[in-house]
C-alpha cells in the first residue's frame, strides 16, 4: 500500500516522524509490512505524494490547508484529531473515500486532565489562583469530590474517561449524550433533550461533546441559570459549546464558584480579552487532551487497527460520520 | 465525664458546635452518653470550665493562647490539628496527662488535594497559571502521571492517602519515612537517611512529613539540586520543611518545572512577598487538608474512638509522642 503521512506545515509540536512510524509498525507487524511510506510537512511534499497515495494520514490542520486535491488512488484518510469541524463542509472529499478521526487517542490524557479539573473546582483552585494573581492571602476552604453530583455531557474518549475517574472518587455521575445507552461509569444516562432536567442537580458540569449544529451554544445563558448557585463548570470540548459572555457574567456575579476552560472562541485568546481577568476562571490553552509523549504512538496504533479493518473488509472503527458530525 | 470543647477565639471557620457534637454522639452511642459537656470560644469560657474539666477538646490555635492553665481533674487533651508544633515546648502540660492530635481526620481531603497537585504538575498548570497571570496564550503541553516516578516524604494521613491515589493512576511510588516499614501504596519505602539516594529519580517530589527538628529544612538547596531538571515539587506539610528561598531560585532558574505549595514561612504570606510572583508556582493558603463539610464530624468520630480507649484502659490511638514530635 502507498501510504503518505502529512504533518503541520508550521509550528509542529507533534511531528509524524519516521521513528514514531517505525516503532508503531513494530507493534503491528501483521499489517505494517510491505508498504511504501512517505512523510511530508510542506504543501510541495503533499502535491508530490497525492497522485500515488492510497492511504493518507494527516494532521487535521495541515489537511485543512490542502483541500481540495486530486488523489485518484485514495482509499482512506486518517486524520489525527478527534474533531474534524475545520474540514467541513466535506465537499472536497472524493466520493466513496472514508475519512477517519482519531477518537480514542485522547482518553488517557483527557481523563487525567478531566478529573484534575474537577478536583481543582472542589478545592477552589480557580478562586485561589485569582487571589494569587492579586497577591492576596485568601483562605477559602474547598471540599472533596466524594459524594458529590457530576453531570458529564458527551461520553466519548474525553467525557467517558473523566466519568470513570469521577466514579473512582465516589461521585454520583449523570451522563448526557445523543442516546440514553447506559455507560459503566454513570449512575444514569439521559439524552441531550433531557439536559435541562439534570442541570439543577449538577454541582459540577463537565462538557466534552463533539461540536455539531446540535451542540453549538449548548451551555446558553438560560442553561447557566439552571445550574445551582456555587456550581463549577469545565469545558474541554470546543469553545463554541458555551455562550462565553454568559459564562463570564455568571462568574462575575458569583453564580458559579469557578470554571476551568481549555477551549475558547477565538483561539488563541487575544491579549487584553476579558477572559484573562474574569475572576474564579482558570484558563488552559487547548492542551487538555494532547500528550506529546504518547500522542503519536497512540495515534498510529489506532491507525493500524483501522488499516487492519480496511484490509479485512470490516467496518472501520474510526470512521467519521459526516451526517452526525463525529 | 466532664468534657469541654474549646474553639478558636476569633475567625473560626470550623466551630465545634453543639449540633456537630450531637450528631457525632449519635454515631457513638456506647461511649457518648452521660457526659456533662460545655462549649466555649472565649478565654473566659475556658477559665470557667478549667477547674472541673476532665477531658478537653480544643482547636490548637485556641489552646496555644490559653497555656499555661490549671485544670486539676484533667485526664486527656484532644487537639483538632495533626501538627502540634505551635504548642511546643510542652512545659505547660500537666505531668501524666496525655495529649492527642487529630491524625486521620485529614486523609480524605488531603488525598484528593495531593493527587490534584500531582495532576496539576503533570499538566503544567503552575506554568499555565503564570501565563494566565500575564494574559499570555502559551500552549505548553503536559503529560500524564501514568508510568512516572513519585517520591513521597511522610506516609501519614496526608502522604499515605496521596500515595494510594498515585498508585491508582499508575505511578511508581517511593515512600520515605522514619522507618522502612512497607506501605501498601508504595513500590518501595526507604528511611529518611536514604532520601538523597532517591531524589535524582524523582520526577515528582511530594512533602507531607511532620515538622520536627529532624525534618526542619529537609528540602535544602543541596537537595533541590539533586532533583532532575524539570521535576515538580508539592509541599502540603509545613513551610519549615523547605528552604523557601532556594525553592524560588530553582523555579526562577527553570530547574524545577513547577511547584504547588500550600504552606509557607511566614503565614499568611505578606503582600508584596517574592512568592506571589515567582514563576511556575501555584500557591494555596494552607487549605489542603481541611474540609469544612466533613472536618469536625470526622474529628469527633476520632475523638470518640480515643475516649473509648481511655474508658477501656487501652493505648490511645492518637496519642502525640512528645519525644518524636508526632
Amino acid at each position: 500500500m502507498r501510504i503518505h503521512l502529512q504533518s503541520y506545515i508550521s509550528d509542529n509540536n507533534f511531528p509524524l516522524s519516521p521513528d514514531v512510524w517505525d516503532a508503531a509498525a513494530a507493534r503491528a507487524p501483521d499489517v505494517s509490512a510491505g508498504h511504501e511510506v512517505s512523510f511530508g510537512d510542506t504543501a510541495g511534499a503533499f502535491t508530490a505524494a497525492a497522485p500515488t497515495m492510497e492511504v493518507l494520514i494527516s494532521q487535521t490542520a495541515a489537511l485543512s490547508k490542502l483541500t481540495p486535491f486530486a488523489a485518484p488512488h485514495l482509499k482512506m484518510i486518517f486524520c489525527t484529531s478527534a474533531g474534524l469541524e475545520r474540514l467541513a463542509p466535506f465537499d472536497w472529499l472524493p466520493p466513496g473515500v472514508p475519512i477517519l478521526n482519531n477518537r480514542g487517542a485522547h482518553s488517557a490524557k483527557a481523563g487525567e486532565f478531566g478529573i484534575m479539573s474537577l478536583l481543582m473546582l472542589a478545592s477552589r483552585i480557580p478562586a485561589l489562583a485569582t487571589a494569587q494573581r492579586a497577591g492576596k492571602w485568601l483562605p477559602r476552604h474547598g471540599s472533596v469530590l466524594a459524594g458529590r453530583r457530576l453531570v458529564v455531557v458527551g461520553l466519548g474518549a474525553l467525557g467517558g474517561s473523566t466519568a470513570s475517574h469521577a466514579k473512582h472518587f465516589g461521585m454520583t455521575v449523570t451522563g448526557v449524550r445523543a442516546t440514553a445507552t447506559p455507560h459503566p461509569a454513570c449512575d444514569q444516562v439521559v439524552t441531550m433533550d433531557q439536559l435541562d432536567s439534570v442541570l439543577p442537580g449538577a454541582e459540577f458540569l463537565f462538557l466534552a461533546p463533539p461540536l455539531t449544529d446540535a451542540t453549538h451554544g449548548l451551555l446558553s445563558r438560560a442553561r447557566l441559570a439552571l445550574l445551582p448557585k456555587g456550581a463549577g463548570v469545565v469545558n474541554i470540548g470546543r469553545g463554541g459549546l458555551v455562550d462565553q459572555d454568559a459564562l463570564m457574567d455568571a462568574l462575575d456575579a458569583g453564580h458559579l464558584s469557578g470554571a476551568v476552560l481549555d477551549v475558547f472562541v477565538p483561539e488563541p485568546v487575544p491579549e487584553g480579552h476579558r477572559l484573562w481577568t474574569t475572576p474564579n476562571l482558570l484558563m488552559t490553552p487547548h492542551v487538555s487532551a494532547d500528550d506529546p509523549l504518547t500522542y503519536n504512538p497512540r495515534t498510529l496504533d489506532i491507525f493500524f487497527d483501522n488499516l487492519r479493518a480496511l484490509r479485512d473488509g470490516r467496518a472501520l472503527p474510526n470512521e467519521f460520520h459526516l451526517s452526525r458530525g463525529y
